[in-house]
């Protein structure tokens, strides 16, 4: 489900201008350069030569109290509306120092979850299950979930109808689950044993079993398929199923 | 479903003005342009004799200080009142350094999902499945999500009854995925394997399989829903249906 | 369902002052024309007669900064609570400079979805399907979502039971919307071909079919109440219906 | 449902202070009077002599700059918090200027919905259905509902089962509609003719049919209780009920 | 429902240090006199000490500019903390002005509704239908709704089967509710006559009738349960019940 | 359901520090000070060098303001970061001053809901039922719930069936809660006599009957859950039950 | 489920660098650091380089306000852009002066929940139930619920049937939950008497009996489990289930 942008895993800011290929990309490039280009090339040029033309007034012996005031109007508005800028490229600073995530992890950044493809100093890129890549403000982040780090843990929830006995159920799923670790495609991505929790909740129409393991980082969604799929057969086999007509 | 303003993909931030035709468009513009000009025209002068006749009261000797107080009034609730569109350019100019979308991509930003018709410095123009196009300001947007980027996911989710065996399930679904996946209209659209990854979710009242499959971008949508019909037929050929009463 | 302030499309600021009519409404608009006008006035005269004393203070070699600083906490607030001012009259401009929509076009604000009857400066004015006229402030504005440009798409979303066969329902839909776009009605209002997209959604108690048409601007409503009616009566007649038990 | 304070329709600020009589409230309002009238003259003192105060020791040599730095922190905090004043004064005066809405009218105001009582620059008072009256600050007020404005429209839902014949009912519903609005109750509240739109929504449990009809300002919700009574009787009478089992 | 502080319902700010009595609670107020004093006492002493010192190292000569900006940064950070409080205040001033609510009125306040205990600058204290106290600051009340002022409604919104006659059941609960708003218990507290406004509301499982009658401020609530009572059982009477299964 | 910290109930800002005991809590309490103290330490030589260094530049006639400048910069962060800070002890030092709650008082803060175990001057520390312990900061909490002042309120909603006669139920269940507030454990915990209200609420599938008692503060959900069983018990008796189907 | 990072709990800003091991980790450490450390540099030299022209501009005798005032502007938005930092910092040092939590503490910080891994002046390092580890910044923590503080409650909610008797139902469960303390695995957990506090809650379709024990700080969640289990055992022997239809 992981992706690499592997040539290039080095998280720099300029990155995205280059990811895509072919002569349309290129030229869209070259138009989108162009662009904003002589939009800086203007804002750029107002400021000098307005700085410039201020200070030959000041040499002249104009007060420019009031012209500095209507500019400082425009600068008000600049700074409070660049404020987001600045926060994004110091959250990503702190994101990066502090090694929060890196390229492959899988991570839920809150407007976004999925596998890490680029960390920027704005932006952090992340495809998420659907193939859809998110671009994330690192300022808008407010906590970061990584998913693998040093290991994972499969919870699985499995219903079962009210009228069954608790704790021969709980022994019945920690028994399937124990041997289904021990057997050779999930034995690879476990590193504990399994926790039998025993009834996590109870309504009126039904309980639910919990039983825990620790996987290795980011395996922990694999383990709790295949575990939620024996449990299950093994409940089916000693009679006790989902809904209390058994 | 996307559709090109062919003749003029560039994107400029006074592309909207002329992207209507007909002679009562025609008025209409001619009319905005009449109100929106006589209101420049009217702050313009206002700011430039403003600031002229408060620089002759400072040549007469007058202090001036209470007056500039009086405008800094005015000029804390325009920068204010401003921040918004500098924050919209800013976001704007940073989305295009970063190539985060492009005319035709289908995006998610929140306020609106769907085909981008336009992309501007100050707002990115989308047109959603039900044909309403959405202008939407590049600075409320915290997050892109780009669905049209080097390869997207299908994903299916089938729903079968409780009481169903999820292994043997499972095998049935994927191996009508992967003889859909081989046959003339959707092989076109696929790039990789059919991934079966089995049971998803189960509760009370059924069981949810997932299959995953790598398209081609924007594609994903349409190659879900061709499997999920091919992976049903097969389901309910093999006797497993959606509910428990088999 | 729309309807025009046909004698004066020209979107102006002072507008709504006019345009209720009677002699209740001009005794009103007496009323609340001396109520503001004195409030105007006497706001004017104590800002001219404060910063004139001011002046004279000044003049008298009296230091005036403390009196600055307090008129300064005046002025904070003003300028404070006047932003929301500053922002709907530059949101305003901007949407106009963009012709984002116009009086009589279908657009959703946010706050109020319905046919817009007035484009102001400050305010939208819009009249919803229930008749009711709502003010909307273009500075609440964050993305506005027009129903009537250049075309529209009708979505027509059928629920059939789970035991149908998908392919063959979609058939039978896709073949009597096509039928039914040819026919005098709805030929008019439909520009394209009706696409048959298949099944949309499948939940464990039913599937989505799902078929789209492109229309004429603001008639995608209508084409899809009339397609609705004709796709279900041949689901009907070939005995695929909206639950299971056919 | 709307009452008049009849005989002083005025929108005036201090208008809330006379508008309950009785002894108990004369007292409780001089009360009152004392209470904000000691608060105000204590602050107003305060101001004046502090900043007579300093004029002193800054006329006695004394460098005020420290002192008039600590009243400044007094002042961000005043001008902060008494922001939201001046926004609701503004947007009074500008709801004011557009006429929005006026006393005996029904609008939606976003915290409340009723009659208003009564128009003020700082709030305005609306009376809702269960005769609760509503304070609400106009500056909180981002988009108004007006509903009695020229005129209302009257909308039918009406649910009917999903094997019924849509064109029939639709038929059946917009004759019976058509009848009621000729006769003597209605006729006088109805503006136009009865449009039937058709199948509005279509789930798996039924459809609903909807019916518009344009009427008098504020009549728009008897006429829409009147007419569902008559169509469903109408509907009724031709064997098609809201569930499926007819 | 309502509980008067009965001796002392002036509101003063005050007020809330001596509403308890008893030896522990007098204790508690010392000790809370004793943490709040010093803490007062140290920030009174900083302050003053602080502005002396700085006084005098101006008369030295000293360049004070950089001290001033270091204590600016506390006085920001205050006079933004601060702003808080000054909302709260202004709001109580402008509420008691304009005669919101007094003592023993029911109000919706948003955080709370109950029964007013007492009115003060900062904050409103109200009694809830659970006898909880609610302290509540004056600033976060954005609209005020006020139940007990000059009238009431009651609004009875009876369901009945979808089977039902609509304007035989109307007819039926309006003549039920007539009378009982004629006898002796619910006669002094009706105001005006009981309305009959018909069907409310109409889905696939039911009906919804509605009444409403005026009542005197406050009993709206009783008039309410008790015409349910009645309206029911006459419905009952008659052979109308809640669900289709007549 | 409360615990006091018997032996120390005086609310103290440095409270925290001391309340856990154990050589591992000294020792983490040891390395805790080590980490703050020696961050204080930097901040405060580096603001007290910074100073003294700006203040000999400026002796030796460099201009100063650019330098200033910068700082300014790290000081409007500095003074904005803060700001929550002071709005925690200013909130903190007036809720001590209205003594709007103390130690072993049941409120709610918002954010969690429990018993008071300590009141300080930035946060207030609640443990909630499960045991968990909430440190609220005070500056977040825009209202305060005290269920625990003077008297408490026990009110118990009854569903009874549809057809149901509710004025005898109500009879039946008034009686019954009559003679359990007269029998011994609830006797002492109530303080007036109970209110039948009567139909709180009637929807299509039942009747919700109400009554209240005033209690003891703290023991209004101890007398609901005895009412609760007694006049569900009368109710059974007297055959009247929550379903239609008695 | 809590895990240590038992060789290092004191808690340093600088922690998060180093707590992943391997080449591949050393290798991205070196080029983050690069990342940063250029970045750094390059913002270090501009500032000085600035600072230092400027005052040779000024001693050139060039009025250098507009400059100032230029540099003003990024300033501003640096200063509101860095205010989130310190807002962090400045929680992180209060909330560890207050010991809210440490490492291996279970805690609530709203934006996530779990066992405490690192405690950071700017973030709070969090591992939760399925092995996620959570970055949380602390000035987003609004409270804190820390579970592991002195003791633990375990709420034991158990659905009966709306018919059975609930002194004899709520007699029999703490009976079985008095047994199940008394005896080996839980009595060492348990810190208390069981608390049998009777019909919390009671709808049309069931009644809840509430049981609560106190315990030792975090096992309130295995206690509450396993009374779960035993409790519910002891009231199916008995007969009372948790449907009416027993």
């Amino acid at each position: 489900m992981t992706s690499g942008v592997a040539d290039g895993r080095m998280p720099t800011m300029l990155r995205p201008l280059s990811h895509r290929g072919g002569s349309a990309a290129s030229a869209r490039r070259a138009q989108r350069a162009r662009t904003v280009g002589s939009l800086l090339r203007s804002v750029a040029s107002f400021v000098i030569y307005g700085v410039a033309f201020v200070l030959v007034l000041s040499k002249l012996g104009i007060n420019i109290a009031p012209i500095l005031a209507s500019a400082g109007v425009v600068g008000v508005a600049v700074g409070f509306g660049a404020q987001n800028l600045i926060k994004d490229f110091l959250s990503g600073i702190f994101m990066m120092l502090e090694d929060q995530y890196g390229v492959g992890d899988v991570v839920d950044l809150g407007d976004a979850t999925g596998t890490v493809e680029m960390v920027g100093l704005r932006i952090t890129t992340v495809r998420d299950v659907n193939g859809t890549v998110w671009y994330v403000r690192n300022g808008t982040i407010s906590a970061v979930g990584n998913s693998t780090q040093r290991f994972g843990v499969a919870v699985v929830d499995m219903p079962i109808g009210y009228t069954a006995d608790v704790d021969q159920a709980a022994e019945i799923a920690g028994e399937a689950a124990r041997q289904a670790v021990a057997r050779a495609p999930l034995s690879d991505d476990v590193l504990g044993e399994v926790e039998t929790l025993g009834a996590q909740d109870l309504t009126q129409t039904g309980i639910t079993l919990r039983l825990t393991v620790k996987t290795k980082p980011g395996r922990q969604w694999a383990v709790r398929r295949a575990l939620t799929a024996d449990v299950k057969m093994a409940l089916d086999t000693a009679g006790i199923t989902a809904t209390a007509a058994a």
